[in-house]
């Protein structure tokens, strides 16, 4: 008889942005006037740069003669794209990370998931609270949680807070963990970790033989010249640390999917018996076991990131998202909300005027304003009382936006 | 202290296909101007059909402009692609798949390793010998297997063998199984199922709560009318099977990354405490939360290969593909080697001359003819003493092939 994986019983009813999908999709059935305008998902708007399809176009056209048509393609990722990534992420900023050390996927979300696989069942997980839903359910499914409490903390995990009352500073945990996620530019707070703030957590990595799962799918959105773009400009931390790296957000790759995530050779785990084993081979038999790598056409649109043109057109696409972002932060602050990020980040994340709950602020701005954002909860219980706007929007929308939150919260 | 997932080091040390790579390399180095011509791997060589590049040109320029630009896609799949799929892959041949039964996805080697994950860990799986190396070793990677025995057979799994002396008819196995994997066409034989052997295998799952895990990626070169192409064309098949289907080899997808899998609504699985369970729930759970599909401009790719030129372009490259295997099938037997499969499928699968052992066997070729194919022993214990020669390839090449084996084993 077959069994099921009852972990995945555990879990909240549905992942956060389909239940937001449901409420907006009630509203606009009620109201279907109503122009609703949704910067909740995290999800690109503008087209992409043509540097980017110019490489795509030309990549076709070697697929469709027989001397240059491409099958499968290495394990890692295509050698073209992977140096790229090196030259240009890494060595210019000074940052030691070598091509074979790079593998080349198909999404942050997947890899940041699929990265348990390799991992035993008794480690201790650590996350920030509030954090992206897909660290905590995917450790939920592979069965390293309790069930989850009220508030919707599993046990088992060890959340660490992140708010405004410890100026989203994550303090250390009272208790030895294993695998820490951490994510800057932080989704969904929009907030960026200090230089001595990741010195400290790489610290304690080393101290305790811990893993730090790095995601940094919002490092293109780093404009201020003190703050770390790699957890690898941190001294150690190529002993202690995976970095994901994404091009869905740093080039409109939402819906065209490339990524990376970085394995340093040196990085090692522990086996059951105490010896110390590389973490990139057991990576590179996960990956070439269960995965076959991105698409040809796609990657050499990756690398067109790369380029002379697509550098500059990726600047312009990322500035622009920026500048929405300046644009809602400073029209939220004009109406005195409490706003955080959205300076080295496309989110802003604001305090709920008075008491409000994230979900009745959810359901207010919704009726009120016909504006979609995400629910601060939604991201952890330490997530109440906040609420996440996305900068991902045509210029118009947001200068909307805006204008009729103003006048709903005045 | 991070500890690794320990079951990763009862593998054996690489993928089969990396090990003859390596053995080819040293031959190439040690003779630069030996023409070495390459049957191991299953990769396609011929070119992209020009209606599935026009599709994906037509795709990127969507892409370039605000208002039909696309970001993330509906999770499953778009509905244009989905309900081709039923339309000409089901629905034209009597079969009941509904759309929403389709799940879009990067490759049935990722689904075929990731489906494992909404399974419990105590379910016992059966495999038929020799066997797609996949299946088995992401069976090893979740801890469902002990150690391998001298020949390669896992501690926990259930090996059926499938040879010539069984005329290639998979025995119902001697104890209960849960999962059972087939793969027809199959790799790597080459052979087909006829629908009383599945009919068999659907009673037993049906009697058994059992699931079959179908692997249909070989189902374009099927030839012979009796022959089935879906699992589901068998009575009770929807309350037991999952199907993996994939535009690798049908289209040349090897390097363009599509395929997908099928799980009827109501198929079920159960719970720990007994219920029933729906299997398309977990399946749906696991992918929206670990994965982020494949680019819109793939898709689009994929979806021209049921228009009415892709069709006849992909027909005419299946049937380049299989005059090459008919061409390999009757060079071997001219010179009285014993040959399966190579009908219905773009694998040969021989007996190797005497008592030579694959690996020997592959040895030989090697230096004598400068010919490369897969060792039938790296596909499992039962695979021993047979080889599998790949049609994949140029016409020249296959005739090449065909010359030099004859004069090797002459």
């Amino acid at each position: 008889m077959a069994r099921i994986n009852d972990h995945y019983r555990k879990l909240a009813a549905g992942y956060l942005f389909p239940e937001i999908g449901r409420r907006v999709t009630k509203f606009c059935e009620e109201h279907p006037e109503a122009n609703v305008i949704r910067l909740g998902i995290g999800d690109v708007t503008e087209p992409m740069p043509p540097a980017i399809a110019k490489a795509m176009h030309a990549a076709i056209d070697e697929m469709t003669v027989r001397e240059t048509f491409r099958g499968y393609g290495p394990d890692q990722g295509y050698p073209f794209l992977r140096d790229a990534i090196v030259e240009h992420d890494y060595r210019a900023r000074g940052i030691d990370v070598a091509a074979d050390e790079i593998f080349v996927s198909d999404g942050s979300k997947c890899d940041s998931g699929n990265i348990l696989d390799i991992f035993g069942p008794d480690n201790v997980v650590a996350v920030f609270d509030p954090v992206y839903p897909v660290y905590v359910d995917t450790n939920v499914m592979v069965g390293r949680t309790g069930e989850p409490d009220e508030q919707g903390r599993y046990e088992g995990l060890v959340y660490i807070p992140v708010t405004a009352e410890n100026d989203f500073t994550p303090a250390l945990p009272d208790r030895e963990v294993d695998l820490i996620y951490m994510c800057y530019p932080n989704n969904p707070t929009g907030t960026v970790a200090s230089r001595e703030l990741l010195q400290t957590w790489v610290d304690y990595a080393k101290q305790n033989g811990a893993i730090i799962l790095y995601d940094a799918a919002y490092e293109a959105y780093i404009t201020d010249e003190a703050v770390p773009h790699s957890i690898y400009e941190i001294d150690g931390a190529r002993d202690v640390a995976i970095e994901f790296r994404s091009f869905s957000k740093t080039a409109g790759f939402t819906g065209t999917r490339c990524a990376f995530t970085v394995v340093p050779k040196q990085l090692m785990g522990r086996t059951d018996s105490g010896d110390e084993f590389p973490i990139h081979s057991l990576w590179s038999r996960r990956q070439s076991t269960k995965f076959n790598n991105v698409a040809y056409v796609v990657q050499r649109g990756a690398a067109a990131v790369y380029g002379a043109e697509g550098r500059e057109q990726v600047r312009t696409l990322v500035d622009f998202y920026l500048t929405n972002a300046k644009l809602l932060r400073e029209g939220l602050q004009g109406v005195g909300i409490q706003v955080y990020g959205g300076v080295n980040a496309p989110y802003v994340w604001l305090k709920t005027p008075g008491d409000t709950t994230s979900w009745h602020f959810f359901d207010q701005l919704l009726q009120q304003a016909h504006l979609v954002g995400t629910p601060g909860s939604g991201f952890g219980a330490s997530g109440e009382g906040y609420f996440r706007l996305s900068a991902f929007n045509s210029r118009e929308n947001i200068e909307q936006a805006v204008e009729r939150f103003s006048k709903a919260v005045a």
